[in-house]
């Protein structure tokens, strides 16, 4: 199999599909698999206008790596991996999050991008600060993160 | 939740990833999961230049909607679906099929497009021809197909 791509961008800029496609798109691949999360206009009964996010890019991008790692070793097929995420302010629709994986057969870009979007909800230190329509804003603690819990 | 928008489109042209995310996207949506079927550069150890992909169109589209149908049952929070799937000769990396599947989270939208996927290969009468580097070709029978067997 020809070289490996695991291409991980944090960009304050809108994320792009196409630039994904491109980048997990490859001859020998059959399946791609693609989870994006975007904003979303209501939590727990307010109406959100927009969200935040933040890290320290730094340590993100290497969780994402070991993430990537990760999967590669449960599924030693997948051929590309792509983890764009986007930081600071994100309007409702828009995309926050794309992940992107190519394999020969679609079974493993299936299984492989769902437990990428698992472990990166659990792992990865972005954090979200929900902005409202009354003007009011709330960081939101992401109930699914382990990371830096003892 | 607002209208449900389901989307079945069998066309000729080429597939527009751009055109799946504007029909699946919801303000009310936090996850998109989307499949895409691309062709393989190689099958039993032949080189394939490209596939030709022919069906009743009728009867494809009926069973893609019954498809939709069932996986709304199974997953109520569903919000919108699309199905786009090429016809014609679709060269190597070009795409296939996209299955587009939106909900307010993403456990949901995952799930159902890898239902919708799976259903479309075992229940759908679209055929595959494969055409090889050396100028022969082949009918490929879906082996997952049971659509049409007593």
């Amino acid at each position: 199999m020809s070289k490996i791509v695991t291409d991980i961008l944090l960009t304050k800029d809108p994320l792009s599909m196409n630039n994904v496609i491109s980048k997990i798109s490859h001859p020998a691949c059959g399946g791609l698999s693609i989870f994006v999360g975007t904003t979303r206009n209501h939590h727990d009964g307010k109406k959100v206008v927009k969200l935040e996010y933040e890290c320290y890019s730094k340590m993100a991008k290497k969780q994402i790596q070991l993430i990537c790692d990760d999967t590669r070793s449960k599924w030693p097929d997948v051929q590309n991996i792509a983890v764009h995420h986007r930081l600071g302010h994100v309007p409702v629709m828009d995309m926050s999050v794309i992940i992107g994986i190519s394999s020969p057969h679609r079974e493993d870009a299936i299984s492989a991008s769902k437990h990428c979007i698992e472990k990166l909800k659990a792992n990865v230190p972005i954090w979200k600060r929900e902005i409202y329509e009354d003007g009011s804003e709330e960081w939101q603690e992401n109930k699914e993160c382990d990371f830096g819990k003892t």
